[in-house]
């Protein structure tokens, strides 16, 4: 049981993986606040979808008018699909590239230009940013995971 | 070779792991089987979305009027993307955690929680339950996360 | 530090980890494609949804007018949700799969299928192709993350 733990904990003090845990769980909490700024949007805006949701509000008609879509939760809520539809690839591959034994320098710098540009994408989403601000930051974040991918693809190749 | 499956498998001896493997298991089950859901309600209630799935009901107006949004429907597919939003990041999180050498019985606390949450989370959703239901088991499931995602970093801590 | 960064290539040098990271990084990189084929269908439909997204067409009523929804778009859409809600449960449960110590040929036959019915699925939406052509390759990837998910528990099983 000792020596298993201690094998266990060997991958946790790999430098490379543990630069790898912390920026995956720095981007995986940055991805779950957006369910609270929903829900800040929603009981302030008081824009629900949910009838059971407005119940505090009265009954009847009195609570239906808050079974509506508001702008800002709806902008909030695109945020929060996209980061599932970029952050999910990111914490998979990365995963994957963190164990294919990549220089700890290079994978700080993809970790890190990821993590940067996903939270410049979430504050051009939600100031809004002018275009290519929230683009651009994209692009950034979509090319790391790209160049992760390419890195696994390389090392692990079994088709 | 078989010195390095005696090694991989040790990964699944380890106790931890054993019990991150089995919940995380049964959580992403719980989640995929919102899609049977939706398509029971979809069928059921014959609401659909693509022009091609309503084929079998007959051509032209006759088919039309079966495109069209339900309730029911609509409840299932929100409470599988607060799945999405919620189990992804345990499951990702979850992982670091199980490898950054916690106490089993602390592990099994975290993982048991978590997934009777969630279990009672989807019940509160599709019943529906009157709120608080929804919204505590929500937080319950949210706060176990965020209390590993602590242990990881305080354990991995990288920059 | 040698000795550290040797064990953790030991799992990329397993072969089923080697075909896991292989397929899991291919169909996370074909989810991720689904962003750029969104863009593609709203720059050429010309059908946006943040007001700052058309503000290159002019201003006011001008652009207002682009902000709306497009069939392709919406198709584009619905298919990458579905990819979020099949390929995450394959990229988790096959992780924990591929350390459960599978045989190879097995794990291979378990990952080439699920890459090869989410490749059809998506074409079958995209195109799309008669239903159950969509139906059925969505039924083959689901069955084979449910099969992992099985041996994932059978191996595992800690409650």
């Amino acid at each position: 049981r000792r020596g298993e733990m201690a094998k266990m904990t060997q991958l946790i003090n790999n430098e490379v993986f543990r630069a790898y845990a912390t920026y995956a769980a720095i981007v995986l909490l940055k991805m779950m606040l957006m369910s609270l700024i929903t829900a800040y949007f929603r009981i302030t805006r008081k824009a629900f979808v949910n009838p059971e949701d407005t119940e505090s509000f009265g009954k009847g008609e009195n609570a239906k008018k808050f079974l509506r879509t508001d702008p800002d939760v709806e902008r909030a809520r695109r945020s929060h699909l996209n980061d599932l539809e970029n952050i999910v690839p990111f914490v998979g591959i990365g995963l994957l590239y963190a164990l294919s034994g990549p220089e700890l320098s290079t994978a700080l710098l993809h970790f890190r230009i990821f993590t940067g540009a996903r939270i410049l994408h979430t504050l051009a989403y939600l100031i809004p940013l002018p275009q290519p601000g929230r683009g651009l930051s994209w692009a950034v974040g979509y090319s790391v995971t790209f160049s992760m991918a390419y890195s696994v693809l390389k090392a692990a190749w079994l088709l």
